[in-house]
């Protein structure tokens, strides 16, 4: 069976390296032609710091975000893909093509971004900077959510599919949230989490595969996978503060975003264990709660995390989000998969969707709520950026706008995910049969296990391994 | 017997949900009516700001110290966490339990600590900002300290009661020796790692096991667990200097305290292979002498780290240490089992107890030897903070002060792990009975172990697991 | 068999205890005669800081380079480390000597860069700062990537030595090339990548074995071990943007460097993926080149990450590199192994001798290209450091001595390499037989296999390991 497998992916064994090779030869033209430096990580920063009066080099943006930088670039390629290393047999493929994709897309969102947010109107290229490559790793984050949903059943030229197509999805719905409808969500709610989770549904709905079952014996976790997969959590789970504040505003911005965040996701852990104690027989755990419920709060903190929420309402919202989100995986992910054909590996739909709508739900309620009298009169203007054409916006009017970006998330999600899962439903991409999902055999030359090591003098090749009759 | 031991616990097993939902909905009322953000975290302050003179964001103490705070989190959940993955069939206890009660007790630890050193005089409240989040998770290493010499044999609903004392606890030791006593101790050498090794050995002592050997064959390291707590290792022999100097003098106090603690745990690093290979048979290293007594190093520069204690007086330390520490594992551990009733799973006594005292009598020598030729009068001002009503305190009158910071750390420890032992020895909590301690089954859902997937064409449920007639 | 390796290493097994005691004890005395804190790390940095007119301890040079420290530091210890715990059975060794040689490393290289850099000429004593110490861990490195060529061939003594040597040699070449030739290298892909793969190539053939197939049961990858290693992948990719700017210009210098290294990484990943799957049957993708070609982009940065290179300059640079070191892997390897008695256990002649040479060219070409339209006057003044002695210099000479700055680094590699090959061909420091290669039962204590633990009832002691009769 794997025999016959392998000869169907045969005709398109050169699809991923042609299109690795392609994309980004394109991607080299494409930055030749339109990505520069900015005037902070330009050669011409002495000078353009004694133009505009900045008197020490501490002052350039990069030593602002820095920090937080590297810790969100640990989340992209440790965070996530660790986290998708739980399934005891595509360790390999979970953080593997988590790798490629986030490596190719954060190049192509520098330009998608660049685009819409950073390009120089006087000479129509694209001035990058620390703020950007932030903003490229977030707009990976997306298509990352999105492979959640997907992981074990496509091939990684479908996810290189997914995610040529989702960047610009993303930046598309991003350039309406925040600019044309000057909605606030640094650490992106809505725009992050939500797109990219109904993104990586619908297509998964799209994808549905009847006789998945087939693969089961490979669909669930091995003991040493699970501890890995808790690095991946942990990651996550420690540099969320960064995440949300990474470009949130210097000084109170970026420091209040961080302790919001950090109050969240401390509460978010209580009610995981509570819940997911609660509802095993015996009050036993389960790991696949521990590592991922955990990390709600940090997802629905994502919009008001800059805000004046105050600490106890960080945790009220790590509290209903814990709850929710492993009341997610005990309910709603088998519902979802038995009624609803959704087959979602890694469960985003709750660590991700709920909590990403909750979080947007929040941040519009905190949004029309804010006062003078909490965040003063500058900082009120600050917070919510009532500045320019913006400046007689007011709070009320913010939390509605606030409101409609969460549909805006929704609607591209949805959308965007049924256009590109029929694209990925056309029998050219090469994906496993329905009996060699989640299983690295397929994409990976897997060595032997350690366990066949056999004594030095009794060494003779049939016992290599006993896989050896699967490859 | 499994079963026996599950039985037993039907009784209980609602209980680890009740204390988490209750706990937690009491932190959000405690912190819905004491904790507020402080100055630098409220958006007032850009109005703060401009009554200050300060001139740049970038004076906002979150660029100071938050690199620092996000190495100690990575210290408390991966490296704790990680460290105590060691036993071969507790990884999921060891990473999953630190984690719940390091989230609980950060929250319990601001209100705590709040009350104590951070609440403003004119409205009862409690301000916080990265400083106290920061102490947060230093409060919690304490009771994570605590839970090292408990691993495995311990309930979670235990683990949570010693973290509900054991924070308070902390932080009255932590007034008296910091704000009564005034003594200096940044990196926790006293009020941290003596303090909270004495409260774990001392619950370890009152609720020893006589018949523990009936778990023996489960009460060891496996190969890959090995390398999964060299993980947690590394992140806190790395993140160190991020721990010592967290909370130090901005400028050269932490610039020096980082240097310091590098400098040590190198040291450490050389004498524990050292010691550990010349006490095999054959010159063999043990990965448990490595995984601990390397780190010695840094609890021993706890108090003297932001000291002039000169590079090669921080190697010094760490030489010593690493050979105390090891010899600590190679024979105390075993004599203090035998003769002195206390299990320590993890020998805390070697890695905290014993290079915590070290260091705060290296800390007391050196504040004592103290003098302006040194650090210069102004140095010597703000480095023992001889300011206001100790304008006149002198270097030897201080290290008098900083020996008796180390009794009081002592008496908390001991006392107060006297009381929480008799309060977690009472037999309504869950724990495993001794032929069922340092096994994840009692509390996880585990997985059937990866080595028996069937090949596709044989699969039958018969031989899902080898654990099937265990759980 | 194992049991003859073992006695013949008997009268060897003293060596590792007293080589690290003695070391240790000749660093204690060696820095208390010549290491002191400079200025910014001393307590009187109040009073330099008056005397110089700093107006914020921000401006203390810790703020600037502590993040990038950190980082830096875990490429060192988890990085390097965890990278080489592919093989099966050498995890300990590979995370565990890489411990210890990187703890010794950087002392002796603070002591010995500080002569040749860092000595105060009043006093005739090393101040160091938070750069010294940045410096000592990319001094260490060169000794790890020459690890990573004799990986599980030697024993720990050995690799003591070749540290002992390797650092002087560092040291004296990277004098020559940054202030004798005043040449730029702020990533190290000449005084780092090139010297340290040479370095430990050339001790690797002089140390040839030709019966090492007599281990070939060992040397290979497990599937956990192929995970653990790619979280030393993911840790050296991630954080190598902090690697080539960590000892950069403030300001624009380390912001363009991490910005560019970001780039050239990602684009490596792409062609990494590609080449590996076009080179193996049926497009299977294979761990070792993710694992290692992904990360030559970083190496080949080395040089002009700091110079205006721009952004798809960058991305050319990690394509090409890409691409030479999965071929490396693929051709080179086995033709150096069979041809050449070279064998190199982990390729680093793919991942760090061709991308440093590249790097280093790269570099040569960027500079002698340079000119004010793209630097502005004082950007490239600042950029190379046209200053003092060398204000006259062109862009043009530059590039000349750029490339002289190469020669220097392959001569000292292989020249030094051949001297220490020898010393460390006596037959006087316990390395393990042909046929105990690859194995860490012949320096560590290691566990039963977890797989082993027998069902509660059926203990019996006869069980306990598979491996029990290799002990």
């Amino acid at each position: 069976m794997v025999k016959y497998t392998l000869c169907m992916r045969e005709h398109f064994y050169v699809f991923l390296p042609v299109v690795c090779f392609v994309w980004q030869i394109a991607m080299i033209i494409l930055f030749g032609v339109f990505v520069r430096y900015d005037e902070e990580s330009d050669a011409h920063w002495s000078e353009h710091k004694r133009e505009k009066n900045i008197t020490s080099d501490i002052e350039n943006d990069f030593y602002y975000r820095y920090p937080s930088f590297q810790d969100v670039h640990v989340m992209i390629f440790v965070g996530f893909g660790f986290l998708m290393t739980f399934l005891k047999r595509y360790s390999f493929g979970g953080v593997g093509f988590n790798f490629l994709i986030a490596a190719f897309g954060l190049q192509w969102a520098l330009l998608m971004q660049g685009w819409f947010h950073a390009l120089d109107p006087a000479d129509g290229q694209i001035k990058i900077g620390i703020e950007n490559i932030i903003n490229a790793d977030f707009c990976v984050a997306g298509c990352l959510i999105a492979y959640g949903a997907l992981l074990g059943k496509v091939s990684p030229v479908q996810l290189m599919v997914l995610t040529l197509f989702g960047i610009p999805l993303f930046a598309v719905e991003e350039y309406i949230i925040l600019h044309v409808l000057h909605v606030r969500d640094a650490g992106g709610s809505m725009v992050i989490h939500t797109f990219g989770a109904y993104y990586g549904l619908t297509i998964s709905w799209i994808l549905y595969r009847p006789k998945l079952d087939q693969s089961k014996r490979l669909n669930g976790s091995g003991y040493h996978s699970d501890v890995f997969a808790m690095i991946g959590t942990l990651f996550l789970w420690m540099f969320w503060p960064s995440f949300n504040s990474a470009i949130s505003d210097h000084g109170d911005g970026q420091h209040r975003a961080a302790i919001n965040t950090y109050l969240a996701l401390a509460s978010s852990v209580l009610t995981t264990f509570a819940i997911s104690s609660l509802s095993a027989k015996r009050g036993k755990l389960d790991m696949v709660h521990i590592q991922n419920a955990t990390l709600a709060g940090g997802v629905a903190m994502g919009t008001a995390a800059e805000f004046m929420i105050t600490p106890y309402g960080s945790l009220i919202v790590g509290f209903c989000c814990g709850i929710i989100s492993t009341f997610g995986y005990l309910v709603i992910t088998p519902f979802m998969e038995k009624y609803m054909k959704i087959q979602d590996t890694c469960g985003v739909h709750n660590l991700h969707a709920m909590p990403g709508v909750l979080g947007a739900v929040v941040g519009a309620i905190t949004a029309a709520t804010a006062s003078e009298s909490v965040y003063g009169h500058e900082g009120l203007v600050n917070t919510f950026d009532f500045k320019g054409k913006y400046a007689e916006r007011t709070p009320a009017t913010q939390g509605g706008f606030q409101a409609a970006g969460l549909c805006v998330a929704l609607a591209f999600g949805i959308v965007g995910g049924a256009i590109v899962g029929f694209i990925l439903r056309l029998p050219v991409w090469g994906d496993p049969s329905d009996d060699n999902c989640f299983d690295d055999e397929v994409y990976w030359e897997v060595p032997e296990d350690e366990e066949s090591i056999p004594p030095i003098l009794e060494y003779n090749s049939h016992m290599v391994g006993k896989y050896a009759d699967r490859m």
